[in-house]
C-alpha cells in the first residue's frame, strides 16, 4: 500500500471529531489528488448531504467543488477504490461494521473505543454483544492500540488500528516514561485529576452539555468508573487499585489538563526526570516536553501535541506531571491522521502542523 | 386581599425562572409564616419531589423542613387556602388554566406569554386553541400587563397579571420615557439591537443550548420575526415598521442588554433627556437611571434592577439607550413577584434587594 | 460587648472580597440600626469616595442615603464609636495596622494572610518586617484561626481572629473529620487538586488575569510552594511530605473545587465515612454533606456553604473527597462575617442565607 | 519584485495580532524558502529573543531550528534583503518608522491605524507629530487602504498598505455593496451595532481586559467616538451623522459581529439584494456571503473569512445585514498577508487557508 494509491473514507463526519477530520483529511498534502469519500446516513430520498449544511465553518469561497456526504454502503467503497476506512462512529456501530471492513480488505483507524481493550473486564463498560464472537475475538487480539508513541511500528503494520480515548492519550504518555523505567512506587497510588472541555461529551444535546450546567462550573463525574481507565490498565500494565482517575468537565469548548501525582521508589533529580522523558520521546514529533515549566491548555488546542511538563517535590520523592492535549485532535482526530501517516508509510505529523 | 392572608402557590418549579421564583419566595420577609405551596407535576406513586433534587443549590443546613412540590390539583390549592397563584408553566398550559384558576377565585401572575397579547394579530405566533373562546376574550380583555412602571394601579386591582417578557422588559422600559413625550421620529424607525444570555433559551436541551453553540459565539435569530415583538407594539403604541428588533445569543447564563436607537423629530440636550427619564421613573424603585454613564450587563445581573443609560449625538438629534436586566429577574420572577406585592398592597421591592 | 451596641468599621472595599463583605454587612439584619462605617484611602482633597463609583452593582434606587467610603483614620473610629473592625486589606498592612487596632481596644477579624500561621516557617513565605517582634509574636499567639466549623468557641472570645485562605478551608473541612479520627495513612500522601475562579487572583490587572490568558484555559500553578499550604500543615497537623497541594486557574469569574485523595488505614464502608462527616458537620449550618452526590461548584457560588461528597473506592481503602465553596464567601468574606457573629454572640449563620 | 526574491520582515510579534501574523508567514508557503525575520526590542545585552518565550503555543518538536526575535536595526533589515515590512507596532510608533522604511525601499504592510485616514479631521483622534509634516502628507497621499475587496489593484502596485480596523473590516465589507449601488437612504441614518471579542482590546493588563471585567458581562464604550468611525466615513463616503456606529465588549477571546440596519430608497428583493453582495464580491475569495442564513462569529474565528448575512424586512424597504470576522484574522493579520500577496503578485488567498 505504500506505493498504490491512497483513497481514504470517513465514516460519521456530523460529529465533532468527525468535522477535525473532515477538516484535516480535506488540506491534507498527501490527499490532494485524491480526497477523502465522505459517507454516511443520508435522509431517504436524497443523493448526498453538503458537509457545509452540518459544518458551515468549513464553508469555502474558491471555486472549488462543494464536498458532499454520500449514503453508506460497502459497494460504494469499493466501486471509489477505498482503501483506508475511517470511523468516527458510535461505540457498537464500530465494533459491528469493523469484521466486515477488514473481510472486505480495507484497513481501518476506528475512532471509537470498540476495538481498545483486549480483556474483557475492562470491555464489559461498553456491553458489547458480538455477532460472531470467534471473529471479534481474533480481530480484537489483532487490533493495534493506535498510540504512535507506544505502538509505532505495529501501527506501520496494522490492518486494524483503535484510536486511544483522549483522557486515556493524556495520562498514558505523561506516564508511560516513569513507568517503562519502574521508578514509579505503584502501591502508593497513582493520581490522575482530569479536565476536558465539553466538546468530550458529544454532540448530542443533553442536560450535561447545556450551556447553564457546564457555564460557571466544574464538576467531578464518574469517579472509580469512567471507561477510559481500562486503557490505562492494560497500557501502563497496572492493577485497578494502583491507580485513581477522576475526570471533570471544564467550561471550555475543547482542551483537556491532566494533574498526575507519583511517588518515586528512590529519590530522583530534575535532571534524571528530564532525560528520561527527552530520551523516551525523542522521535515522537507530536510530544513537546516543556521540563518544569508547566503546560497549559491553551498552548496544544488546535494542534496536534500532547504538552507535558513535571515539577519534582523539594525531597525528590514526589512529583507532579502535568499533560495537555486537544481532546477533538491529539485526543481523536488528530492521532487518527497520525496513525493513517504511519499505516500509509508518510511522515507521522504529515498534515498536522 | 390586603387585609386578609396570602397564601401563595407556584406551579413549575423545574425551569431556570421557576428556580428563582421559589428562591425569591422562600426569603420574602412578608411570606415567613405562610411559606408558598409547590405544585407541579409528580411522578405516579410518588407523593412528593424535593425541591433540592431539581435544584441542589437550593439545599440548607438549617433544620427547616425540606421544601417539596406536590401533586397538582385545584382541590389541594383550595384545602390549601391559595389565593395568589403563580404560574411559570409553558405557554399553552397557562393559557388553558387560567380561565379555571380565575373562575375558582384565584388571582394570578403568568410569566408566560399566554396573556400578554391584546391584539389576535400579535398572539398569533403562540397558535392557541381556547376551548371557550368567549371567555378566554374576555379574560384577555382583563388582564393587566405586568410592566408596575407602566400600570402600576392596575397591577394592583387586577384578577390576572400577564408577566412581560424578559426582552420585551428591557425594551420598553427603556423607549416608554422618551416615546411618552412624542420625542421620537418614528418614521426614521426604531432599532433594538437585543442580547440575551442563554437561560433565556430555556431549560431543554437543544442544539442550540448546546454548550459548543452558545460558548465563544453570538448569533442573530429571530430577525423580524420574534414573538416579544408583539408586546413592544402593543406598549409603545407603534407600527410593525417602526420598530426592529434583533436578538441575539450572548455566551453567559444570564443578562439581557439593548442597545437602542433613536431620532428624535427636534434636538435635545442631554438635561432634557435625563431629565424626562428621571421624571418618569420617580416613584419607580427597581428601575436605575445612569445617564450618560452606560450601564452593563454585570450590574444588574442576580437584581432585580433594570439599568437604563442614554448617549445623546453629538448633534443631539439622535440617541443610543443602553438597557440591562436579569432576564430571569427583572425579565422574569422578580417582575413577577413585584406584581405580586402590588397585588398583595405591598411595598413594590419588598423581598426583591 | 454581647450586649451592648456592635459599631463595625471595613477597611479596604475596593476588591473583590471587600465588595462582598460591603455587600454583606449592608443587609445583615443585626447591623440596620448601625450601619457599618467604610473607611480606607481617600485621594487627597476629597471628603469620601461614594461606594458606588467603586462597585456600580452596588446603587439603590430607594431613596436611601448613599454609602461613601470616608478617609482612614484610628481618631474617626474612635469618635464613631467603632468596636469590631474587619480589614481586607494587603497581608503587609493588616500585619503592620493589627497591633494598633488591638491596643485601641478593637476586635479584629482580618481577612489577609497576615495572622492565620503561627509557625514561623510557614509564615516565612509572605517577609513580614515586625515593627516590634515581640508584640507581633503575643499577637500571633493570641491570634485564633477563623474557621467556626474547627474553633467556634475561641473565635467568641477572641479579640483577633485571623480568616483563613480560600483554598484551605475548602480543603481542611473536606479533611478534618477524616483526620481527626485517624483514618488517614498520610504515609501514602494526601493530594488536593484544587481549581479556583479568576476573583481568587485579586483585581490587579496582570498578564495572569487577563482575559485572554484565563479564559479557554485551564492552567496550575505554584505546585508545592502555595502559601496556603502552611495553614493545610498547622490545621490538619501534617509534615510537609504528608500532602501535596496543587492548585489551577479556571477559566471562571468565582467558586473553588477542590478534589482530594486519601487512602485509609483500614477499609471503610460508605456508611461509616457518611458518618463521620454528619457528626462532625452537626452543628455547622455553613457546611452541607452530599454523601456520594458530589457537589459541583455551581451549587455553591453566591452561597456561604462550604459543600462536601465523598466517594468511596470499591475495595473501601481510598476515597475521593470533593469540595466546593465561592472564593469570595465561605472562602473570604461570608466566613468574616460568620466570624463576626460568633464574635457578637450571634447566630453563626445570621445575615448570610 | 514580483519577480525577485522575497524577505519578509515583522516588527512587533509580541501582541497577539503579531502572533497570529508569526504564525501565518511561518506557514506561508511562498515563504518556505526564506522565511521571514523578527525583530523588535530585545533587552540590552541579550542577542535575541526566542518567539516560543513570548508565544509557547508556537513550540514545535520537529528538529526546526528555533525561531527568534533579533533587536530591531535598519542595518540589520538591509543586510537580510529584507524588501516586505510588516508593522504590527503601536500607531505611534509605525506614524513614525513608516517614512524611513520607504526612503530605504522597503514596501510596508502597516497593521496599525497610522496610515488609514485622509482626512486630517478622522487623524485627529490619534494625535499623531509628525517630525516632517509634508513629508508625511505625502505619503498619506500615497498610502492604500488595505481592503483587497475594494481596493486590490491598487494594493499590488503600493509602496505603502494602510491595513484596515478590525471593526471597519467589518463593517465596511457588509456596506459597500448595497451603498455602492446607492440603494441606502443614508437620510434615515445607518445603524451598526457591533460586538468585538477581548483580543481587541490588546494585550496589555488593564480594568477593561480583566477577566471579572469581561467575563459574563456584555458593554457598550465609544458610543459617537470610536476611531474607527473615520474609517467608515471615507470609504462609505459618508457624513457623520448618516452613521451610528456602536462598539461592545464581548466575553469571548476573538471573533466580531456587526448588525447593521439600512433603510433603501425603494423596496428591494431578497434576490435583488443577494445578486448585489454575489456579483459584488464575485472575485473576492476571502468573503463568504450566506444570503438569509445569517453567519455566527463561531463560522469565521480562526480564517481569514468574512462572513456576510441579509435579511430583508417583509416590506423589503429594511434590512439587517449580520458580518461576523476573526478580528485577528481578516480584521488584522490575516488581511494584512492576503495585501502581502497582493503586492507580491501572489494568489490572494495564499497562506490563508
Amino acid at each position: 500500500m505504500q506505493n498504490g494509491q491512497i483513497q481514504t473514507a470517513v465514516v460519521g463526519v456530523s460529529g465533532y471529531a468527525g468535522m477535525e477530520l473532515a477538516r484535516l483529511l480535506l488540506h491534507h498534502p498527501r490527499l490532494a489528488e485524491a480526497p477523502p469519500l465522505f459517507v454516511g446516513r443520508v435522509e431517504e430520498g436524497r443523493e448526498s448531504v453538503p458537509l457545509v449544511s452540518m459544518h458551515p465553518q468549513l464553508a469555502n469561497n474558491h471555486g472549488s467543488p462543494e464536498i458532499k456526504m454520500l449514503p453508506f454502503s460497502w459497494e460504494l467503497l469499493e466501486e471509489r477504490g477505498v482503501n483506508v476506512l475511517l470511523l468516527a462512529t458510535p461505540h457498537e456501530q464500530s465494533r459491528s461494521w469493523v469484521p466486515e471492513a477488514i473481510a472486505r480488505g480495507l484497513r481501518v483507524v476506528d475512532l471509537s473505543g470498540a476495538w481498545r481493550l483486549d480483556e474483557e473486564i475492562n470491555r464489559s463498560v461498553y456491553k458489547f454483544v458480538d455477532e460472531d464472537p470467534e471473529r471479534a475475538a481474533e480481530l480484537q487480539q489483532e487490533s493495534v492500540y493506535g498510540m504512535p508513541e507506544l505502538h509505532r511500528e505495529k501501527i506501520g503494520r496494522a490492518r486494524l488500528v483503535a484510536n486511544p480515548g483522549c483522557y486515556a492519550t493524556s495520562i498514558i504518555l505523561a506516564l508511560k516514561p516513569l513507568i517503562a523505567r519502574e521508578w514509579v512506587n505503584t502501591e502508593h497510588g497513582i493520581i490522575c485529576d482530569a479536565k476536558s472541555g465539553v466538546s468530550g461529551a458529544g454532540k448530542l444535546p443533553t442536560a450535561k452539555t447545556h450551556f447553564m450546567y457546564a457555564a460557571d462550573n466544574l464538576s467531578a463525574y464518574g469517579v472509580y468508573s469512567h471507561r477510559h481507565t481500562g486503557e490505562l490498565l492494560e497500557q501502563l500494565h497496572l492493577d485497578a487499585d494502583e491507580i485513581t482517575f477522576t475526570p471533570h468537565l471544564l467550561p471550555i469548548p475543547r482542551g483537556i489538563l491532566s494533574t498526575i501525582y507519583v511517588t518515586f521508589w528512590e529519590p530522583k533529580t530534575a535532571g534524571q526526570v528530564n532525560h528520561c522523558y527527552q530520551k523516551f520521546f525523542a522521535g515522537s514529533p507530536m510530544v513537546r516536553y516543556f521540563g518544569s515549566q508547566l503546560p497549559q491548555i491553551q498552548y496544544s488546542v488546535r494542534t496536534n501535541y500532547c504538552d507535558i511538563g513535571f515539577q519534582l517535590s523539594p525531597d525528590g520523592r514526589r512529583g507532579v506531571i502535568v499533560s495537555c492535549l486537544d481532546n477533538l485532535l491529539k485526543g481523536a482526530a488528530g492521532q487518527a491522521v497520525q496513525n493513517m501517516n504511519l499505516m500509509c508509510g508518510w511522515n507521522e505529523s504529515e498534515g498536522l502542523v
